[in-house]
């Protein structure tokens, strides 16, 4: 059975990939599913294991590589506002603590004499990219971030592709989209009134707009990035040719588009709940943020998402609302 | 008087660098200088004060931060092969080190209240590229390195953009292309073979050529890297527009170019003590290095090298030849 570890399995995006490894197996078989977190929600994702923890713990990451994961999906971090805000907690948990997983996977591979090689997938960002941009962002575009946050994706996707390219682990790094409609709360990512004005006036409640509607950026729902993660946790890593960072598809549309989508789906009265409160920290690190890709080699290894912002909203009605 | 730390002060480039800093002093003032390296040649540069040590050891960076330099350079590092071969060893003392001067660097900034900021001018490389390439890499091609080296030096760029555009220090990454013709004896580098296809048989001593002289790759003098080194560490970084990795310019050409130039300046019977010994091994890393470079920004900003191989030999010839 094939053993898999989703490491932030008690977050947003962890919850919905433990819920349909949970309803349709791994590739049509059942799977033992350990989920590792800091904490889970009262309604969690049934799974074969819980483990409460953080790898920035002494031993953490030997202790989870010792269970010998077929497939690890490594989905925790600090988001962007909090590591901008603290500085020493985003490096440690967002950079260092990946530098100690892979460093005890690289340790169970040795100890088996070689045989042991997980697939390793990384949530990576595009906030590994920064200002100024063309108007579409190639696949051999540099990467130069702009917050802290972004700069340690970056240097995690490095050390995954060394280790990777060493065999120690075989890895892929996902640059994800903005996610959205995010259920649930609002978090301290920069990003998060993206989801927010979608989501607070579904459920009849004021969404704060802290940016002009002008805004133009890239986004793909929970249920896309689920089937990113599971795509290229099945995908054949030969065809990366070492590079193994890819750029996700998403929709690019600005924030105006996403309202009048939210009009066409709900109507005037849902959009009023919208508020336009001008945050001058947020607008400066968004303006910093990509708004559109051509993600030829993505799409050519078969990874798909929505096409519009209007299946984006359709996709949280479906799975989200009301749900919770 | 401005203090300069060169951290890899007893290696090549730190001893040319503190030698042009005794004989010329720093922007025609005298300056106080620290050398700062685990050893230093018989013949060492003369300067304020050699350190014996390693960025590796505990307390070191936080005692070499201590001392509030005004520049630092940071030019220790293992070498590719070495990296290459040593996986723990290389991560540690090419990654981790960078960090820990660059946390030590954030503890003073901190403690003196924010005014001490230390312009840091690291020495990375055109190892964190990789191939496929475009036929001229330009300013905005991605970093994607093909030996742990280049990761390594990537992790730190990237380190290095993070710490600066935070304000601890103030920071500026050049990317050196392969120097040649470096003095000496030959090392674990895998390009130490570009340097000794010219070097030994300007010594009259039998040169190993370890890939088809049909491999085209850039370089640059040791004097162009010190004055590389020198020009930015006087650079208004305000120009650098928060991306503060730069390519440097170099000699784009094959090694058949480069033995031509040798026979040109010093007869066929010096080109005679070249011999081709295959080293796949050496073939392998080289094959994923960059040949060739628009460096734009890096011309735009003042850096300039040599324009011809033949300049390249000459400036060996007048600064080393015979010296050692």
């Amino acid at each position: 059975m094939t053993k898999i570890l989703i490491i932030g399995g008690g977050g947003m995006i962890g919850q919905k990939l433990a819920h349909q490894l949970a309803n349709t197996g791994w590739q049509g078989q059942p799977a033992e599913v350990t989920l590792y977190d800091v904490g889970f929600p009262d309604n969690c994702a049934p799974s074969s294991r819980r483990l409460v923890g953080s790898l920035t713990e002494d031993g953490a990451a030997a202790g989870l590589a010792a269970t010998r994961p077929d497939i690890i999906f490594q989905l925790a971090a600090i988001v962007s506002g909090e590591a901008e805000q603290d500085f020493d907690k985003g490096w440690q948990v967002n950079m260092f603590a990946g530098w100690a997983l892979l460093e005890a996977l690289r340790a169970e591979h040795e100890a088996s004499g070689g045989s042991y090689r997980p697939r390793v997938v990384f949530s990576s960002s595009i906030a590994v990219f920064g200002a100024p941009f063309p108007e579409k962002i190639s696949d051999e575009f540099l990467v130069a971030p702009l917050t802290s946050y972004g700069a340690q994706k970056a240097v995690c996707e490095l050390m995954l592709s060394d280790f990777s390219r060493k065999g120690f682990v075989d890895g892929v790094s996902i640059r994800l989209p903005t996610i959205c409609v995010r259920p649930g709360k609002a978090n301290k990512a920069a990003s998060s009134f993206f989801s927010g004005i979608i989501r607070e006036p579904l459920n009849g409640k004021e969404a704060i707009l802290p940016v002009s509607d002008t805004v133009r950026h890239n986004h793909a729902s929970p249920k896309s990035a689920v089937g990113f993660l599971s795509h290229a946790a099945a995908l054949d890593t030969d065809l990366l040719g070492g590079r193994v960072s890819l750029n996700m598809p998403g929709v690019s549309c600005t924030v105006a588009e996403q309202i009048e989508a939210l009009g066409e789906i709900a109507g005037a009265n849902t959009v009023a709940f919208i508020r336009s409160v001008a945050d001058p920290d947020v607008a400066k690190i968004v303006s910093g943020w990509p708004q559109d890709f051509d993600s030829a080699r993505a799409a050519a290894l078969g990874f798909t998402s929505e096409t519009s912002f209007r299946e984006i909203i359709q996709t949280y009605i479906d799975e989200d609302l009301g749900h919770s």
